[in-house]
């Protein structure tokens, strides 16, 4: 594709020949001849001197940027350019429109136009796919589940009974959504008596969520993912959760049972809430914290347990010193047992004379 | 169903209107005219005021809770009452008896009376399933397998060969029974000889496994889950481990090889275990923590790693202080250092007087 | 098999009755007459005195372990050893070759001698398939995706189009290998634009993954798992990862996006490195640690962040006595209180004088 096409379709300002052939995006460090590259982050300014690219996305930069040696799409917002160019280029192979012969699909099932449905695949009773859905091979839906429009269903995924996907949904493989919540009655005997898992699990319009998590379905009420947001892989949330909108939940986080995220909370790798909290609008966990209580919107905590972000830094770097703080609070004893007894000489003299 | 039914059913002694009609069980604070609601929390005493349920399950409470303007189902134990109430409400769709047209049951299997196995399920050769279990879609028996009467097997499980099931045991979606533990002998070049994992995996009776959790085998002995035990999503239990009777297992908890799990032990949510040690009977793991020696029996831990959680708290108030501790610390050398100054100066005069 | 064979087989010196059958491998505290037990660990030498197993491997010991009352297979390498044991009395149950009439494999996908695919796998347009790889059921393999010979690929794995898999690669259930990676760009009104995830995964030769683990593709270049490289259960590669050869990364371990792992990397259970870092070769990650910054070749790091171990395990037992610390720190500045108060007191009349 001609550089001025693609300059024109992302509508970027080009500096530089518009004649050349892009086959392909390329990170910066490894593009050749023909890529076409981007840099949104100013550590790799550098790298623009010595890039191989044909042509690079740029956005402002302050001056002391080296000028590649290439073409240039200029832009405000080189991180969009970017996805936009990538789904230019992008390998797509859509799976064929229709049922396919190795599916189950229940009789009264409702399928919208154009739905895309693979090979052994089962679709229960009375359950309604949207118009455009894919529903990739080895996927299970249950009874009654309602999955919208446009919505990508990964290999090996399983969609409970009555689970409600809104529109533009994606679930990558192995995602599991609407399995019991982890609730149990202690009986007296010490057993656990289950409590039956029958509310609801639903998750709305441009939710996607990565391979292997789990979503929990509540013994009474529901669980919800609000619009726009997106999980990572093998995430865990628990029955009886409130995931705001435009959340972004990173790897491995957990939440457990009846915790409400605000909107566009931040959740960063390994991080975990407890149960019935509140995690206001606009907070952010860092790695692997472990939050015990409600957190005030717009806070950024971290730690086990979680505290502000700030005061973590700190508290960490002072970890690190304590051996030396202990040594030093030794050493400071001894000098004050040192002043005492020398004190006590000073003053015996006194009380002599 | 008329209250005064549900209060017969539920063995509890009613206060109030028996005639009213309930259609649903909700949360105290999403409940509606015709629902019936619990509270099983003190916290949740104060919501009683104001409920619109048409009835609430109640426990003894002390005198301070307020009055409900609705009928009351009276019981020592509301949690459970609760439990069984939501049951009486279930949303039922058990799959059909029987074995679906589109699934790969080997010839040799044996099937107990009034099996339920779904489409795209594979059942290897010389496998067993006991009485009324029930299979759902695109679930994957190895060979040899042995499952026990009134088991559900949820989409998506495997379960591997020759691993052995109880009765009444609940995998859900993607859980992994059997799969290769992580054994491997490290050579003089570097590289790393797997250790062939073809030991045994017991699953006992009343055993409950959350979504996409896995259970690895071991080279020799085996792998033992122990009666009534329950464990949540994501949680990995290496080769070699036994988990006592009704342990419960928090969402991404990871025991390592080798470990024993005592009866009765409770393990917070994203906790881990280090292999080839012993947490005794009842002990408690905190959240998040790191368990990395044995644990006696009945004792609390947290931390990282993890040592008695009294103990534990202090210790995390403590870190939140710690630049303060520190500020503290060179405070006071600073006002030492002045002690020592001024001691000098003191003692000088004397000795020149 | 007799003793003597077995000796013969595993290059080991017969020490003993080498007419004895030995029907089993089983772990020194469980081992029967019959069976052939190992002690690879000093710590297990102790009960060589009273093993009830027909024959024990033994490596060099220093003298002061008790000679065991069975025959002994003498060898300098005992794991080693004991795994060749384990897999001489495996029970195997090698699927049958050929291609399963309940699978569904494009017309034009290309399969190798003996390859073995179950029942109700799906094999997408233009995929590869190299001799003698087992495909056991269930399996999804995208358009495109290469595999090499001598693979196994365990039930319900997702193995996503043009993924690229060397020769002897395990994948164990539920593994997905190539999802999208976690990659958007966040727009001005607050939502994320989904980055198209087209990039590479390449998993190369003798690599095992374990149960339920996720690898994820990037949006442009590629993500590699080199050759020799053990991965435990629930494990999260994150688009754009480099893992080195013969690297060790044990349950519940995430590694974020573009981050580099050198070879011979040992990383423990539940530890996890944030992006864009590298951690160098030979470096090793202790239990639950969160690498926040690159680690140098040959460095043993732990904690939260992690910082060199040795350092670590102080600083982790003087945070156990925080509290006791902060006590003393507040009598010591009480004392300083005294101190200067009686240098004062002592001091003043000096000036009256």
């Amino acid at each position: 594709m001609k550089l001025r096409d693609i300059a024109n379709r992302l509508q970027c300002r080009l500096e530089g020949d518009g004649d050349v052939d892009i086959v392909r995006v390329a990170a910066i460090h490894a593009a050749q001849p023909g890529d076409l590259t981007f840099v949104a982050n100013a550590r790799y300014l550098p790298q623009l001197a010595t890039t191989r690219a044909s042509a690079v996305i740029l956005g402002r930069t302050k001056g002391e940027a080296p000028h590649p040696p290439c073409a240039v799409l200029h832009t405000d917002d080189p991180y969009t350019v970017f996805a936009r160019a990538v789904a230019m280029f992008a390998r797509t192979t859509p799976p064929a429109k229709g049922v396919d012969a190795h599916s189950a699909v229940a009789a009264d099932a409702v399928l919208g136009p154009d739905v895309s449905i693979g090979p052994f695949v089962t679709v229960g009773a009375g359950a309604t796919i949207g118009a455009r859905t894919i529903i990739h091979p080895n996927v299970v839906i249950g009874p009654g589940a309602v999955i919208g429009d446009d919505c990508v269903i990964h290999s090996q995924v399983s969609i409970r009974e009555h689970v409600v996907l809104g529109d533009r949904v994606t679930l990558h493989n192995g995602v599991v959504a609407g399995s019991d919540g982890y609730g149990f009655a202690r009986q007296k005997d010490g057993t656990h008596l289950k409590i039956p898992q029958h509310g609801d699990v639903v998750i709305e319009d441009d939710v996607e969520i990565g391979a292997n998590s789990t979503i929990d379905r509540p013994a009474i009420g529901e669980t919800r993912i609000s619009a726009g947001t997106k999980i990572d892989n093998l995430v865990h949330i628990a029955h009886g959760v409130a995931v705001g909108r435009r959340v972004l939940l990173a790897a491995q986080v957990g939440i457990a049972g009846s915790t409400t995220i605000g909107d566009d909370v931040m959740m960063a790798g390994q991080s975990g809430v407890t149960g019935h909290i509140t995690v206001g609008d606009r907070a952010i966990v860092g790695a692997k914290s472990a939050v015990l209580q409600s957190v005030a919107a717009g806070t950024f905590v971290t730690g086990h347990p979680a505290f502000p972000h700030a005061d973590w830094r700190k508290a960490a770097l002072a970890f690190r010193q304590l051996p030396q703080m202990k040594k030093r609070l030794e050493a400071l004893a001894q000098r004050i047992v040192e002043l005492e007894e020398k004190l006590a000489e000073c003053q015996t003299p006194q009380k002599d004379r």
